[in-house]
Formats: C-alpha cells, structure tokens, sequence
C-alpha cells in the first residue's frame, strides 16, 4: 500500500478568500488528506436547529477540487454554548462534584442521554449531506475521547447509568454484594437504589466497587461513539476513524476501536516526554528535542492492535506544541523520521497538526506547517521530504512479529485502584518490558488480552495482567512457543479478589504474598541486572530459573511457561527476553541507546533517536538520522 | 501476671463450616483471645430492627467452646447503609465542605445525636445478648478512632454541637470575644449564632477559634464514646477497650481512656514508619523491615498511661499490610521481637491482625496468620514461638521508671494552628527527646500535662507543652527532682494568647521573641551537638547552662529547673539529658544504634532493631534478635 | 524634604489608660507618624447604625496632643460579622465556588455592589468626623489590597458586574467572539447572558477570556477603592494613601494609584525572602537575616512610580514575623539600614509595625518595637537611631535615573495564562534585569507601560513587555536614548492573539516560533554568560549583535534598538546591559555580590546586604551597615 501525508485544516479560523490557495499549497507539498470539521459546530449550527452548511460546503468542495480527501470530523467534542442552556445537566462532574464549565473543551458527560441525542442529530445532518460526497473519503468521530481526563464523571447521569449497568450485570443486589464482597465493614446494599459513585469516601472505596465504575465509564465512551458510528454507517461507506491519545488508558481502546475501521493516533513525541514519561532528567535531556524512542512506536504497535491491522496518525507534531511543561522544537530531522516509523510500523496515513498555527485562542502557541502570518515553518520543508521519498520508494508493507505483548486496558484500572506499592505502575510495567524486546531489535505486536490464539508467535510477554480470561488461557495452553508472565499477572479474580489459584497456566506455585518495596530498596540477581519495586514469594515445587543474590527465587517455571515474581531492571529484562528468543530461535541483535529499528515484509528501518552521530553495522547515522535497507 | 495473645477474626467473612477448625487451630498455636464483630454490623442487623442473632451466637459458641475468650466489637465504625437512608444528615463533612460518602468506613459525625442514640441502640442489644456470656471477656468500642482523619467534621450537625460547646464554656458572648481576643481584625461576635467552624476562611482564622474546634471535637469522641461505654457497663462486667492508632493525636487519648479500662493500639511497625515518619530515606532504608526502634515503645508507653497502668496491642502487624506507601514483609524474627517488646512495656495481651487473609475487598492484600488459602503464613511460626516462650518462662511484671515524659495532645493541636515555623512539630519534639532518653538506656513513663505528682521520678521533661496548668505547675514546685522543659514550653495561656510570664516553673527569665530557622541553619553548641529549627530569645537573670558556639544561651537555670530555649539535635540532647541523670543518680548507658532495652521487675529485655549482628554487653545479638536476663 | 518616621498602633487593643505614655515614647523615640483605625469597624459600628465614636476620638486626641500626626485608615478590610449577616452576598468566592468564611480578613468581594454603599458610609461617617481634625494628617483607605490572593473572586456579585464590564467594553457579542478568537473549539456566545466565569473548565479557558476576566479583577480594586477616595476628598484635604504589598500583581497598581495622593507599602524583607522569592537555597541562607538585596529597593522604585514621586513605607518589619515558612530575626543593623534604603529611593516616611507585640489572636508571634510585656523590642534602639540620624544630617533629595525599567501588572497576568514554559515568570523576568542594572551600581526609574515620554533616560529596558501600546511605541519612536526589549516582549495584541508583526519598534524580524527549555537545558554565549528557560527563532534582516555558541541568535538589532530573544543569565545580562551604558555614557561599576548604592541628589548611599564586613571604594562595610558620602 502506498503511504499517505496530510494535515489538519479549520477552514473557519480563515477568510474563505485564502481557502483555495491553501489547498493549492497542500498538493504542492505532497499532502494527500485534509481532516476538517471536528470543533466547527457552533458554525454549522450557531443557535439551535438553525444549520448553515454554506461555508462547509464550500471548504469541503474547495479542498476537494485541488485534489485533497476530506477526513470530516463529527463536531461533538466541541458542544456549543446554547447545548448547555438547552441541557444544563450534561456536564461532566469532577470527583470533588464540581461541573465542568463551558470555555474549553470536552466538557459533556457520556452519560448523559439527551446529548447523545444531540450527538446522533448532528451526525445524521452531517452523514446526510456529506454521505456520498466523493471528496469525503473518510469520517472522523469526536476528538481525542478521555483528553483532558474526562472519562470518568461523577454526575446524576452517570450515577444514574452506573445503577442501570449494574442492575444488567449482577441482576439481584445480592449477586453484587457478593461479588464485591461488601461484607467486608459492612457494606452490603440492600438494593441498587442505594448504589453511589466510590467518590468522596472517607478512605478506599471497595476495589471492586471501584474497577466496576471504570469499568462502566469506559462503555460510557464505546456505547456514546456506536451511536455515532452506527448513524454515519447508515449515509456513508466511508471508513470510520477516532485519533486516540498517547498513555491514556482510562477507558478500553479496543472496545472503541471495534465499532470503527480504522484506529489512529495523536503523536506529539516532545510534548508526551515532557508530560507524560516517568523517565528521569538525564534521559529527558538527552531526548528532549527527538522524544522517548520507544514512546511512538509502542503507540504504533497498540493502535495497529486496536484498528484490527489499519491504523493512521491523525496529529503529527511538526514542530514545538503549546501545553507541556516545556516545550523545545524538534531537532532538524525528527518530522521526517517520526513519519517514516509510523511507516515502518504500518501506518497507512500522517497527517500534519495543523496545517497553519492560528494566531489566537487557546493554541496560538502551537506551530504549524505555516507560521501564523503563513509563511513556511521548518516541518513543512520535512513532510514535503517525505511525501517525496514516498514517491520514489517502493511499497512497504508491515511484516509480522514474531514476539507478543499483551496489553490490558482493565490491568491499568485495576492497580491503579489498588497499586499495593506507590510505585506499582502498570503502563510502565508493559512499557519496560516492550523497551526490553526493543532494546534487543525486535518487531513486536501488542494484542489484547482476550486474544484467541497466540499461533503466530513464538514468545508471548504477559506482564501485570489482573486476571487470564478462559480464551487468553486457553490460547496458551495450545501454545506452542513460549509465555512470559508477571508479576502480578494472574493475581486476580475478574471480581477483583484473590486469585487463589496459581498465577498463570503452565505454573504450579501459588502466591503466598507480595511486597512492595521503597525506591531505594534493589535486590540484584545471581545472572545479571537486579529486581525493584516488587517481589513476590511463591511456595510451590515451580523449577526456579533465576534468584537474587541473596537467593530468593525470582523467575520460576519450565522453559516454554515462565513466571516473574519481580518488578526486574532493564539489564535483567533484557537478559531472560534474550535468552527465551534464543530458545525460540527469534533473532536478537543488542541495539545502541537510542537507536531503535523496525522491519517490514521488504525493509529494514532504522532510527537514531539521538542527537549525535552513531554507529549501526558498519553504517553511519547522523542525529535524527532515518535509514532504510533491503532486508 | 501471665500474658497472653490473640487474634481478630470475621466469621461472618468465612463459611460457618470451617469457624470450628479455625478455633481449633487457634488454640493450638497458644492463642487466647478473639476479637469479633466489630464491622459486622450490616450482619447484624441487614436492616432497620430486622436482628439476625443467628451467626453471631454460633460464632462465640463456637470459639467459646475452643477455649478462646472473645473480644466483642461494637460495630459503630461501620454503620450500614441503610443508616444513611434513614439519616442523611449523618455524614462527616471535609473541610472543603462535601460529606464523605458511603462506601468505605468511619464516615459517621461524631456530633450528630440520632447516630449516637442508634450506637446506643446497638450496644445495648450487644450488651443484653452477650453481657452475661462466659466467653464474652472484653468488650471493643467502636474502631480506630480518628482513623483515616476523621475526628473534624465541618457538618451542620458539628457546628448546631459547636455553638452549645461554647455557650457552655464561655456562658456569654463578650467573655468569648475576650478569651479569643477578637477586637483583632474586627472579628467580634454579637452573639453565639454568629459562630462559624473555622474553615474556608481567606488566611489564618483565630487561633483560639482554631483551638477550641479542635478541643470541642476532641470531646465530641469522648462523648461519642461514652454512651456505649455507659450502656456497656448496665449489662455487663467484663472490661472496656478501644483500640487506638499510632500517632494520632486528634483527639485527647487520656479523655477517651478514662472512661474505659483497657488502652489497646493498633501496632504497625512497618506501616507506620513507611507512612508517618518524618525521618530521612536512609533510616527508613536501615529499618524497612523492623520498623522504626523507638515508634512502638513510645506507644507502650503512651498508652500505658492512657489505660492507667492497662493496655493491650489490639492488632499487631503480622506480615506485610496492605496500606502503607511500600508494604515490605518484616524481617524474620520481627513478629516475635514486637511481641516481646510489647510484653516488655507491660502489655498484658498481643492480638496478631488478622487470623487469616481475606481474599476480597479493600484489605485482601493485608496478610494474616494464614493465607487466603488457608496455608500458614510467616507469621504464625512466631506468635506459636512467642506463645511457647510465655509459658515457658516466670511472669514478668511492669516496672517503674525513674523518668517521666510529658505528653498533651492539646499542645500538638496549638502547634498545628501556629507552628511559626514550618518545621515546628510537636510530636517529633517530644519524640526527639524520647529517642535521647532511650538511647540513654532509660524506661520512660509518659505522662498526661495534668498529673498531679511527679515524685515517683527522679527526672521530667515536658518539651513543647503549650501551657503548665495548675494541676502540673504544683506538682512541679513540690517536685524534689529535676526538671527539663522547653523549647516553646509554658508559652501560652489556655486561651492561646501569649504568657507574658517566665516560661516555667523554677525559671525567671521571660521570652522576648522568638525566631524559626529555615532547615540550612544550624548553631553549633559550645559543649556537644547542636541546635535548629527554633531558638528563643528570653530575658533576665537566670544562670546559662549552655551556649551556642556563638554565644547565645540555650540552656538556662538552676540544678534541678532548666528550660532549653531551642530545638537541640539528638547529639545535644543526650549530652544534657545524661548531665541531668548523672546528677539525679539515674543509671544510663549509650546504646548502640538499633539496640533498645527495657527493664520489668526482673528482667532487663534487649531489642536488636537492625538488620545485622551486633554486640550487647558481650552477648552478640543476630538481627532482629530479642535476648532477656534477669536483673 | 526632612524624611519622616512612624509607627503603626492599635489603641483598640490597649487600655486606654496606657495610650498617653505610648504616645509620649513614641515622640521620645523619634517618630512622627502613628496609624490608627484600618482594623477596627466591630468598635466604631459595633452593630448596624450604631456608633461609637467615644474611643478613638480620644485617641486621636491622646496621639495628636503628644504631637503625633495621626493617619486614619479606613476599616473596609475587615468588614465586622453583623456585616455578613445582613449582605449574605458580600462574601468573595474562590476558584472552586467556595465562599469565604468569616473569621480573619479581607474576605469580601470587590463586585459586590451593596458592600461598596457600606464602605461609602462608614467613610463617610469617619471623614466627617475627623475630616477637618488637625491630628489627622492623612488617610489609608483599606489596607494591602490583595493580600491573601484576594483580588480575584468567582461570586454571582463578580460574574454580574464582568458580563456588564464586557459589555461596555465590546458593546456586541459578535465583537466580543472575534476579540476572544471563540471561532476556536466553538466557544462563540450568542448573548453577554452566556459568559461565564472562566473557572472550573475542563482545560485551559480562552486566554483573552482570562486576560479580560483578570482586567476586570483589577478595574473592580480601583473602583472600589475610588469609592472611599471621593468621599474622603469631600471632607478632608489630608492626602490619600493605601499600603500595597510585596510582590502582587493581581491588580494594576498604577491605577489604584492615580486616585491617590501618596503610595506606600509593606516592607517585610525577611519575610518576603521565605514566601516568596524563587531564589535558591544558598542565597535564601546567606540573606536570611537580612532579606533580598534588591527586593525592598525594588518596590521603593516600583510604588515611587506608582505614587507618581510620592511614596512611604506604612509597614516596615522590626524584628521576627509570624507569617513566613521560616521567621528568624534581622542581623542588628537591618532595621536601620532598611530605614536608610527607602530614604535613599525616595521615601517621605518610614513607619514600623507595629508599635507593641499584641499578646492574642493571629499576629501574636509578630514582634514590634516594643514587646508585648511592654518592654523594649531590640528594633526599637534602631529606630531611634534613625531618627537621630534625620535630625543631624542634611535633607536628602531624590536624583532622577538615568536608566528606566518597564514593569507591566497586565504583562504577569498575559504570561501566567500562558506561560508556555513552566518557568516563565514575568516578575522574575522584570527582577532578573532590576538585578543585573543594579549590580552595576545604577539608580533605576521603574515606568509605567503607558509613559509618553522617554526623554528623562538613556536607557530604557523592556522585558516581557506583552504589548506595545500606542503611547510606549511613540514615546520610543521618539526616544534619542536606547532601548533594550525582550523576549517575549511585543508578542501580543492587545486582545491577547499573536502579533504577527515585529516585536518592537526599531526591528524588523519577526519572531517564526518560541520553544520554552527544560531547567537543565543551558545555550552558552559567544561572548559571555548563557541563555536558558526561553528562546525565539526570528527571521529576517536584522542585524545580529549576540550569538549562542552554537550559533543561534539571541540579540538582535542596532545600537540604540535591540531585541532579546532569550532568557538571559545574569552574567549575560550584566555584559549586554553594561555596553549599552557605556554607548549612552552612564557610568557603570561592578559591585561586590550583596552590596548595593543608591545616589540622591546629594549623596551617594552604600549599603552591605551581607553577613560578613566587604570592602566598597577603600571603605570597610561591616555586615548590614550603611553608609554615605557626599557626592
């Protein structure tokens, strides 16, 4: 398939005067697609039931003459001001109960009904008009779901849901209160009436009580975007596409991500390591004008999971963004080797973000391709690079992996709700791991955690799983390769209690109890590297494979089913990974810091995510430098 | 006496099948004691007047007949929910405003008086059932008081209670004005109706305002109490006891204890030094696994005098808890060390937390003496080991002290309110000075601020005390020992206004002002150690004792009556608390870090709190060792 | 002019026995001036419409026969509690909605129209009465506006008086949209009904909707203020004065100002060092007992500029305060030296807060000249001392600057809503080149951002300057001296959008991006010192006079105009700002870290900030000594 370019356009900030040559400029740099329309609904209808389609109509037919397909975006991250004198309920509601006001964004609950009403109105209008127009070629749904934390809402409407949602799910309040356990400082209900949001307790709310809430939040998100999905479905064959964050997990992207066609993403490698890496300064230092090396390409890798194989960058930064603590440009180079590993890792489409900074309001600080005042800015000059060698390459098409990472929205809910030790993360945990298997050079799927077979792989990492749902299980024990789980994975029921049973199939040891350990605690191996953080004892005859120096037991189990009681450093991860590739016959090669590849059926890619000159077999890379070979 | 341990129990957690073999195993490991029934109250009574007696009868049956004595709770800490429908107005309201919602535990008002006549309700049904069963020895009120921060609630209930309080204290509205001062800022009162809680105010409110919140909302737990101990008693002999948390000070422990006959705490070494020590990471690093060697014995000692001479451990951390920052398993040989250590300071029962591992709900990761799955865990080995050592070896008996320490938890509410410095804490004050004393090798009574005779002792110090009342004020001028007090000591009148009288008894110099020092600043002594944090300068003719290199007195006054004017480090205090016993012909000794020891009437116990071997008078004691020798 | 000392006094707190022999030492000490009244409404109008007037005519009496000047405040900032009662309203409300309660200060809101009528009575009442007494020297309305972030208040009081303020200002809601730039995530209102208050949003608001939300805030203190000064004026020619504070900017002072005859402020230097200077810990260590050495001199130019030549200091701090993280006592010799200071920059008078230590309620620990056992404080010899000194030495005049600084309070409010960089922080900014010109010896004017005229200096310096207003850009159109401006300064409209053109007059690049750096990210210079926090890539022709060491331009222009594109070091500053002194012929000298010089007409004023005794021109300055020399 050949790779696409394009940008993100709001043809309202601008005089229709300059519409034309700005869609001229687009061709001319190479760009493909054009996403318009996502915060445009106080234009299309400015007071209510009052539309004017003019301008739209003339941005979308202007756009599509020069040549460009036209992403049109649902408006409905955007309600307009009258939405709340019309329903001044549907305001999301902040844990302390305070509403979220009108003046930025984001700010509806999912769960209110009326407004998902107005939600499908203004898709069915939209998906009315636009539905066979042949410069629309694709739609976009809301903007960025859960941006800004709004997943969760702690209003009337959501208290409301939550009870309906659980009445559904446990059926009699005894089934709940069992489940719950709510014996426990008697906190057993005596109807769902009597239910609350677990806000504003006076100390932990129940577990359970909690992971349900997330749980119910998170089909707040997928059942308010079927909505829209299902009415744009009815009107256009155009495929279906959200652009989902980067590190947010608060609701289950792969729930989403099934009621849509395509999944992208939101890529801001600068601002997500300043805002959202828990890396240390040295390592932020060095990378603060390229971004983390792994940070987008485990984006990639997840959201090509989540878009069932297609996925796109919706927002590509193109130079420095406006609300990271810091906010540095990219070293020259980077534009262009952010797009190409996108490439290398499947991307179908990178559209720019956006096409000209906009001099006023609340992003006025964010470039653009264009400056304010619509002259060149310094990424426009590096998608036009790309767009280029796009021309002139060959196809490349995403080859398979050969190792697995499993990936659980839930897992993340869960020890966020009871993390045990305050620095139990579990985002970090998958991502020391997918660091790990980079480090060591290879191409890597995320897949779900109810995955039916694991046939395609020859290692499967599990770290941090809550609890083995019967087809991951069942999966592994047809499993011919082999399977790397823990800690924690496996250590709880799906109700949020003890796992009594041992953690993961192939093991035999039980967990008889975990401890959590202050930062300056490390325990270092008898091998190589060391385990932090976390440490389990399990009792049990388990084979013991690695122990710490001091002899306590730290990776048990059999060759093919392996089970880690410890949160291990990256030299310790490195090593066992290293050692069940070889067994599996996967080839590894030990990759210099910062430098990072990715293969597809036809090429090799490599990046060099540092600022200086390094070495890769034999070839020379430059800071920021992209190099590609035949494999 | 013989002394004794136990456990906390849920039967209604556990199928009734297996509560015999549970009692069976109990005795069999030496325990004693059980406590029950203190969250079970949605068991109860599932809903209003609806009593289910059933399980409960059979549970202390059941344990009864295994030769166990119950504790039974009252389960006041954990009203159903039911309650809430029934009485809304009953939560505690956060200083922001919002009442804690259900969910969790402890989310009563202390104030609101249909909630204390449905405690009173409860008791009595607990206590005409079981007043007159042989197995029920010991009696539980309500649970952990002030757990979780929950002494001052801000409700409607607390405030209608506040204006009463004050009517009553201060009898009209001008004496209020004057006691607190309010000509200041114009914050006068026409009339009690005017009052408010003194939160959400634009910048400090009135200290004595401040002050008399926190006493009145001391007194609302006394009272709280009071009823259920009162109703307690129509109906039954056995003894009363709550059980107390580590370093809360609230409410006033001496107030609440004199109405019952038993002081217990809640010990958790590891917890607490992990979530309430203000020490640095490497103590917390060399003491992870043992806990903090002086934070247990400060508590023996504290509610020894809280119980007046009685006092258990209620809840005695096993293994690793579930609540802490970082929840490490203590070291081998901890579990019995606390135990002993207990015993040493007079305990008269050690109950361990909990029988066994619940696998569901807030605390399933909170380990017990058996796992979840009804294995031994760790700690079981060593309670059965401490239980086999009891009966092994001839009663040990409490033995006096020689040095007494003022403790008043009315001077750590001042020094909340108006801490002058933002490192002035009182409680590490006079934790400071308890560490010097045992490190000296000294067992140490702690006292209450209104003891009325100090000739048991041959020293006293009173660090920190707000205001001598009368009471203590004579007691010292007819007390034939010596006396160290200071700094900030005797610097108010009750009514939190400044004493423009010498500090102390035996001292004529007044304080002329005082000065906080940022941390960086610290004045070396002219003998040993040095001072921080907090120097006064006082006026007048009084001898000094000691200077600071500088030349600036800190210790002043005679023999026998020395106030200290600043905050000494533990190097400084030691040197002058040894002075003072030496005179006094007080035996000490400098003990090795780690090493504590304490003496009954024939034994002097060591306490080996590190995680090494050390030497002790020629017995070299492994980590986490205990060693006894007659006297 | 024979400069002039004071004291602060609150007869209300003392027995009026007492009063005649507090007035007759404050004569013997030196003083002129004692303030009276601003806290003492619950006195005068002990409830509503009742007056008693009886108390504080004596005291004005009793002061004034002493030979006392008194100056009368007016009690606005501590409204009594009946006030509450009867205007429920009245309350100022924080960001989170929560009113403030009643019980320290300060807690009304500027909007709320019925509580100004109040404040116009009781002026009223007090203007009358004393409006024509020849004690009453002078007036303060209200007192330290501001203080505990007071200016801005979220009441339906303020959101009322805002929709009408924006009304007035936009006259349609159409141009109010294209102001704010609502076409942006569809904020666009339909009526002035629609706006709201820009707190709680789910991000970030508009940023012109904060900027006019903050220039309200402010317009709300003048008219407030202007309120009391018209009913003054009617019945008293005394001058009008108000105290503002150290280092607040919520409100624009130059605007209060103008209504007013004399500024003055709050001196508190050892105070202001702990709360809120941003320095390090080892400059806070070394100035601890002696606070900032350009902090206080600072404000002396700042409110000089403010009064319009015209300024006091009301509160100057004798000895420890109660406020501060950290309290400690001035090094002997501050007191008078900080005296000298404001003389040197101008001061009329000096007054000391407060006379005697007040022994209740909040400002207890605050010390005063005399103690509250009524003995004296060690700040008192002090000032005596400086009176004295007046009383022999000749008059010193004020000399004109030949240097101006421009400091903008609507620039802080711009770049607090958007920073853009965590570290950007205008008044740091401001304080950074106040700094830097000051080691070089210089006497600054600080200026108003709409001065007209330029032509008294030689140098005028402009960092962060959001905008350039049509007097500024003409004045420097006109301006034969030089001008050094940036960064960020020019970068806005005045509606808070991108200007899109040069940043100041006299340069022609435009600023293409900005990237704000991550604190350990440092950019050396060519020449000396570096660049940090902040840098912008311009374009065009100008030329470039500094460069980074890698290359990048950082100072741009011609001789007399030059724009800085990045945060500068002080070294860096120091080199640039010294070779624009000696282009214009100012004369420069590099002075010892902590020793600073102000000229007046007459003399040359040398002051040492240090701890420790350093050399100045042959002169040996032991540690806080001041000295002077005839010019």
């Amino acid at each position: 398939m050949k790779r696409t370019l394009g940008t993100c356009y709001y043809p309202e900030h601008w005089p229709q005067d300059i519409w034309a040559e700005d869609a001229k400029r687009m061709v001319e740099a190479g760009l493909s697609w054009v996403r318009i329309g996502e915060f445009a609904w106080s234009r299309i209808e400015p007071s209510p039931y009052q539309l004017d389609w003019q301008w739209l109509d003339k941005a979308v037919e202007t756009l599509g003459n020069a040549g460009l397909k036209v992403i049109m975006g649902t408006p409905t991250a955007t309600p307009p001001r009258w939405m709340l004198d019309k329903w001044p309920q549907m305001l999301a509601v902040d844990a302390s109960g305070a509403p979220k006001k009108f003046g930025s964004r984001r700010n509806y609950c999912f769960s209110h009904q009326p407004y998902r009403l107005e939600c499908q109105r203004i898709c069915a209008l939209l998906a009315k008009r636009y539905g066979d127009n042949p410069h629309i070629q694709a739609w976009q749904i809301d903007n960025e779901y859960s941006c800004h934390d709004t997943t969760l809402s702690y209003s009337e409407a959501a208290l409301a849901e939550f009870k309906r949602w659980l009445k559904n799910k446990y059926d009699s309040i005894e089934a709940l209160n069992n489940a719950w356990g709510n014996i426990f400082w008697s906190m057993e209900y005596n109807s769902f009436a009597q239910i609350q949001l677990p806000n504003q307790c006076v100390t932990d709310p129940n577990p359970s009580h909690l992971l349900d809430f997330k749980r119910f939040s998170s089909d707040q998100v997928v059942t308010f975007n079927r909505i829209q999905a299902e009415v744009l479905r009815k009107h256009s064959s155009a495929p279906l596409i959200h652009n989902y964050m980067g590190r947010i997990t608060d609701f289950d992207h792969y729930k989403v991500g099934a009621d849509l066609d395509i999944a992208s993403w939101d890529s801001y490698p600068l601002g997500f390591l300043e805002d959202r890496s828990e890396e240390g300064d040295d390592w932020k230092l060095h990378f603060s004008q390229q971004g983390d090396p792994d940070f987008q390409a485990f984006h990639h890798d997840l959201y090509r999971s989540v878009g069932r194989g297609r996925w796109w960058i919706m927002e590509q930064q193109p130079g420095p963004v406006n609300w990271a603590p810091y906010n540095p440009a990219p070293l020259p180079g980077m534009v262009r080797l952010w797009s190409w590993e996108a490439f290398a890792h499947g991307a179908e489409a990178v559209c720019y973000f956006r096409w000209r900074q906009v001099p006023f309001a609340q992003e006025q600080m964010h470039t653009g391709l264009y400056t304010a005042d619509n002259n060149p800015a310094p990424g426009l000059a590096e998608a036009s690079a790309v767009a280029a060698e796009i021309e002139t390459m060959p196809e490349v098409s995403t080859a398979s992996a050969q190792v697995a990472l499993v990936f659980d929205y839930e897992s993340d809910w869960a020890w966020q709700i009871q993390p045990q030790g305050a620095s139990f993360n579990y985002f970090k945990l998958v991502f020391d791991y997918y660091r790990a298997l980079r480090s060591l050079g290879l191409s890597i799927d995320i897949i779900p955690p109810d995955s039916t077979s694991l046939e395609n792989y020859k290692l499967v990492v599990i770290p941090g799983l809550m609890s083995f749902n019967t087809q991951l299980t069942a999966a592994i024990e047809c499993f011919s390769g082999s399977v790397l789980a823990g800690p924690r994975s496996g250590s709880k029921t799906a109700n949020f209690a003890l796992n009594l049973q041992p953690p993961m199939p192939g093991i035999n040891n039980k967990v008889s109890y975990v401890e959590s350990l202050r930062p300056s605690v490390e325990l270092p191996l008898k091998d190589s590297g060391k385990v932090f953080n976390w440490i389990e004892t399990t009792t049990g005859d388990d084979p013991v494979i690695e122990r710490t120096a001091c002899d306590r037991p730290v990776l048990i189990g059999t060759d093919k089913r392996q089970y880690l009681t410890a949160w291990a450093d990256r030299e310790a991860l490195i090593a066992m990974l290293k050692k069940l590739c070889v067994a599996e016959g996967i080839a590894v090669q030990e990759l210099t810091e910062g430098v990072r590849v990715r293969e597809t059926k036809t090429h090799r890619f490599v990046f060099n995510y540092n600022p200086q000159t390094v070495q890769y077999n034999g070839v020379s890379l430059a800071a920021a430098a992209v190099h590609w070979e035949l494999l």
